[in-house]
C-alpha cells in the first residue's frame, strides 16, 4: 500500500493568487513518481497559527504519513515555517535537514541559509522544504528514499532494536 | 590516566532478555582498544524516566567522563533516547551528532534517520549512538579521537582561549 | 551601501588583558576585505549576562547587521557563548554552524567540537565563531558570501517566495 503525503505551499503571495505556485506541483510530481499517494495540497500565507493548524490537521485528523511544506524557510521577517514546525513536532529528526542542506551546499554556498526543520508528530513526519522550486526538488530527492524507511519504522510497534533476535 | 566510560544499552527486548545485546559489547571493545576504562555497563528499556535516571547517576554520582548510549534513536514510537538526553544535558554539542550522521551518510542514505543528540552534563559528555551494532561502531569511530580532546577541555579550568598568551 | 558588522571577543583572559586578542582583529580584516563596515568591537569575559547584553545592544540599539562572536564555543566549564546566543536569538539559522563545522572537519577531526550556534534577532544575524584565530578565520570564510545574501533577505519586505511572479 502506498504511503500518503500532503504538500503545503506557504506563501503570502501564493495564498492571494499574486504568485503561481510551481514548487508544490513539482514536489507532488516527484512524490507520485516515487509511488506516494498525494492525499492533500493547500496554499496558505506565512502565518504562524495557520501553519500550525494545517500541520496538526494533516497529522491528527487526516492521518497523513508525510507532510511536506515548501516556503518560509529563509531569513525574511515573514519566514517562520521552521518556528511553526518546532511548535507542533514531538520528536525532532535533525538528520533530515542536515542531509538536505549538505546536498544544497554541494550545489550552491547559499544552501546553508535554509532554516528547514523536520520532526515527528504522532504517526506523521513533517519536513520543511525551501520555497524555490529548484531547491525544494533537490532537497526532497536527497532524502526521499530514506524517508520511506523512516515511515516504516514510525508505523512499527517497538523500538529500533539493538543486537540480535534470540534464537 | 585513562578516562572512564559507561555504555548504556537502551532496548525493551534487551532489558527483558528477549534479545542478545551485541552493540554494547562491540562499543566497549572499541573504547578499550582506544585506551578508555569501562566503568559501567547497563541494559535498560526504552523508558524516558529510566534513561534520564541512568544518565544522571553515571554523571552526578559515578563521575564518569563519557556516557554512551546505544539504541532508541530511530523513528519508532518507543524511540525516545534523544528526548531523554535533551532533558538532562546542560550544554549541547551539536557537532558530534552532525559528524556521526555525515559519516553514516557516506555509507548509506539511511544515515540521516538517526536522531542522535549529544551534550555535556557537569563533567560528563553524553552521546547517543544508534542501536544497530554496525552503525553504532561506525559512529563512535568517527568521533572518538575528537571526543578525547573534548573531555580534556571539559576538565580544564578556563574557557577556550582567544588569541595568544601574553609573554 | 556596505553592511555593518560587530566583532565581539569573548575571553576571560582577554577581558583583563592577560591575553592578546588576535582572533578579533583577524576577523575584522577578513570582513573589511569583503566590503563590510566594522561598526563595533569589544572584548568581554565568558559571562552569560554580559554576552547577552552585548548581543542585544548591538542588535536592538546599534542596529548592526552582522554580529560575530569569537570564543567560548568549546567544552570548558566557562564556555557558554552558544547558550547565551540561544537565549537572545528569535529564529535559529542552523545551516550556518553546520556549514562552518563541515568545513572545519575537512581540516581537522576536532572540528566537530565547536558548539557554535547562529540565529536572527530583529534585523541582525548573530554567529558564534571559535576562539582560535585559525579556526575563526576558516569558519567565517566558509559562509561569508552566503551571509551577505541572508542579510539581503533579512532586510527585504516579504517571505522567500514560492513559484513564479504572475505576469
Amino acid at each position: 500500500m502506498a504511503y500518503t503525503a500532503a504538500v503545503i505551499t506557504i506563501s503570502d503571495k501564493g495564498a492571494v493568487g499574486q504568485r503561481v505556485d510551481t514548487s508544490g506541483p513539482a514536489i507532488c510530481e516527484i512524490l507520485k513518481n516515487e509511488g506516494w499517494e498525494i492525499a492533500h495540497t493547500e496554499i496558505i500565507p506565512d502565518d504562524f497559527d495557520k501553519i500550525k493548524e494545517v500541520f496538526c490537521r494533516c497529522s491528527d485528523k487526516m492521518k497523513i504519513d508525510l507532510i511536506l511544506s515548501t516556503g518560509g524557510t529563509g531569513f525574511s521577517p515573514r519566514d517562520i515555517t521552521p518556528e511553526a514546525t518546532l511548535a507542533v513536532i514531538e520528536r525532532r529528526t535533525p538528520g533530515i535537514p542536515e542531509a538536505m542542506r549538505a546536498e544544497s551546499m554541494r550545489i550552491t554556498p547559499h544552501g546553508c541559509l535554509s532554516r528547514s526543520e523536520a520532526g515527528i508528530r504522532g504517526g506523521s513526519l513533517i519536513i520543511n522544504l525551501p520555497g524555490s522550486k529548484k531547491a525544494a526538488c533537490e532537497n526532497i530527492l536527497a532524502v526521499i528514499s530514506a524517508i520511506r524507511h523512516g515511515i516504516d519504522m514510525l508505523h512499527s510497534a517497538g523500538s529500533a532494536d539493538c543486537g540480535e533476535e534470540k534464537k
